[in-house]
């Protein structure tokens, strides 16, 4: 490649301040260090994360930065050490990483990588702790090691997963974090078994690719958990069976879920970040067999509360980062599960805009509408 | 038999009164009606529940009554619509039965059966709502529908496992309850992988059969925690490498165990029935892949208290009852275990004593002397 050991002029969306509109800007991207890559952004897609840390309330400010961690990308160069990778290859970023060495790593289970692992303060690149953007000379922040609002983006190998070059990026690149953490939620975590029934709180992005993980398992009846009612209709698309509103009922809404399903669910998963659902979608499993997931991220004072006979009466609870995929060895084949037509994306595209309409896409997000807007880098 | 059909006439350990020594008493021991079976008792031991339910504080009181659940035993007749057992057969008595037609029977996962599952406040038979023991015509309550204090009894055929006629009924008696419980939690529910790091809370007898199925799995670290440093010397006969004493420590234990153990436990099962344990159990064990298993009976208004990024972080917490052992179908493999000699009993057996002598037996484990004493029925 020609612009391979250079530095690349390109747009990125910076955020130069909380809360303030996203512009379009010349920046530089300086070529990948050892075991990172340069990767050609086609597809960028937004998620809450972004507008949560672009609104940077009662955090750490780390401005400027260029947000972004939900991308479908091809890779333009490599540094020293990557041998994974190559120019061409087609690759979705994640937020956090595989470096397949450390304990979580080698470990079946954990996808809690200790050298990649989520790190929302961090703005810089893990090897030399700089930033490979600049304006003008001037440092632009880096956002989860993926900052996908640029045109060209420097990832460490460890975040990328190589994925079927024939996936349209398009529809993948939604992949890269609510899709994917929802879905593996219910099939890596709760497992529901063929026919079972499963509780879904909170009818996000997120949510509804639980749903869509429960609906791919079999389950014969999905229970869709959501304070807002108007989340029910789209629910339906997702294979949501009955629809509860706890505001409905003055009992706790553990309690209506119970009675509902003669003893409570097979499964439940949590997908709101709020306690109270947290707590429910424990409760509202069955004794001797239940399992609950919690996905959502709690507030930091969130105290998770409930009689300890609840567990003796063996309901199992876990909780799970990323749907328990490992970036890079997993990533890949549920890619392969789109291309079977098991797993169906185009229903998590509401909407696409070219990239320079960015903030549109914040606007969408903030107004609540739709669930995943993508947007066109050539455009 | 000459004595099927016909009330039997024998010695059984009467509590009269709560927390009064027992009576040993000539009792009637009516024939087993439907679904029931006579069982001769040859041993039988003491366990913690009998002495609680005899000294009955704060609770309905159920007296007179025959108190006793581990034990070993001979089918001595059958009632109606028995076919699973004949005379002769060699038999555990359980507290928890296995109706075997129930949703949680029929639950792979679950032995919380509908019908028999434990009820500590019954004191007559689920059939007919009537006592099989009676003295001079006046009713003797039942207790947890075995009452093995009596040189007869007439348990649900639910409730009693049919074990290898060759096993010693002096020992595998012990596998009615506290040793199955705390073996099975390890075993069936934390399954711990060979080489793995273990916590036990709480170093009773229930907590030292957890600790004998962590050495049975192979763990490589088994760490004792218990209040009474007393326990440790003991425990090392179980595996226990190291113990951990709460009150050494100003600092919360599960912070002591995090950095003993680089991070934390592999799993932990909790054997005390204290809240404070139970949390600790939990957050004792590692992010990414540990699994924490609450056996200890709580308080009722005891409240458990975590934050939920312990959960997101990919820790399970789990609960048992019994083990997670179906009592009909599984404990006759317990048994084998034991013939093949990879389970210990002996060193679970510290005395034995003649049932004459059974307020012994309830002496020693109020001083807390030892882990089972072994009644010999026939002395
Ligand atoms: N979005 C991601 O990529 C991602 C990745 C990992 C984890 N998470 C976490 O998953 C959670 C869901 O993410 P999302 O993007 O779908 O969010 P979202 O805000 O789009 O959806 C959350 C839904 O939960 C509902 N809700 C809130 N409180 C509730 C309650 N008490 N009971 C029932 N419903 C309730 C809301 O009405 C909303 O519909 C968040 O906590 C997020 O931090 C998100
Ligand atoms: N005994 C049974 O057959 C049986 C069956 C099922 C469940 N259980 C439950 O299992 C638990 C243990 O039974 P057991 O018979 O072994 O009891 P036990 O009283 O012999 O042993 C409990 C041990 O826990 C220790 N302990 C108490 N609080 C502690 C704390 N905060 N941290 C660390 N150690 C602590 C005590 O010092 C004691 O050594 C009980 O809650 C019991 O109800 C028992
Ligand atoms: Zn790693
Ligand atoms: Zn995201
Ligand atoms: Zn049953
Ligand atoms: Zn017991």
């Amino acid at each position: 490649m020609a612009t391979a050991g250079k530095v690349i002029k390109c747009k990125a969306a910076v955020a130069w301040e909380a809360g303030k509109p996203l512009s379009i800007e010349e920046v530089e991207v300086a070529p990948p260090q050892a075991m990172e890559v340069r990767v050609k952004i086609l597809y960028t897609a937004l998620c809450h994360t972004d507008v949560y840390f672009w609104e940077a309330k009662g955090q750490t400010p780390v401005f400027p930065r260029i947000l972004g961690h939900e991308a479908g990308g091809i890779v333009e160069s490599v540094g020293e050490g990557v041998t994974e990778l190559v120019p061409g290859d087609h690759v979705l970023p994640v937020f956090t990483g595989e470096c397949k060495e450390c304990a979580h790593c080698k470990s079946e289970e954990s996808n809690l990588c200790d050298l990649l692992r989520i790190n929302v303060d961090r703005g810089v690149m893990i090897g030399d702790g700089q930033s490979r953007f600049t304006i003008d000379g001037k440092p632009i922040f880096h956002f989860v090691g993926t900052s996908t609002f640029s045109e060209y983006t420097v990832i460490h190998v460890g975040c990328l997963a190589k994925i079927n070059p024939e996936a349209p990026l398009d529809k993948v690149c939604v992949l890269s974090c609510g899709i994917s953490t929802g879905l593996g939620a219910t099939l890596n975590v709760a497992k529901p078994k063929k026919g079972s029934t499963v509780a879904i709180f909170g009818l996000g992005a997120v949510g509804l690719a639980a749903m869509e993980g429960a609906r791919m398992a079999g389950a014969s009846r999905i229970i869709g958990v959501d304070l807002n009612p108007a989340k029910y209709e789209q629910a339906k698309k997702f294979g949501c069976t009955d629809f509860v509103n706890p505001k409905d009922y003055t009992k706790p809404v553990q309690e209506v879920l119970v009675e509902m399903t003669n003893g409570g669910l097979d499964r439940a998963v949590e997908c709101t970040g709020h306690i109270d659902a947290m707590i429910a979608a424990f409760e509202c499993v069955h004794d001797g067999w239940g399992v609950a997931v919690l996905v959502g991220v709690p507030h930091k004072e969130a105290v998770f509360k409930t009689h300890p006979m609840n567990f003796l009466n063996e309901r199992t609870l876990k909780g799970t980062f990323f749907g328990n995929y490992k970036p890079r060895t997993d990533l890949p084949e549920v890619v392969e599960m789109y291309m079977r037509k098991e797993l169906d994306l185009e229903k998590f595209i509401t909407h696409s805009v070219p990239f320079s309409q960015i903030n549109t896409a914040f606007d969408l997000m903030l107004k609540g509408e739709g669930l995943r807007c993508v947007m066109r880098m050539d455009e």
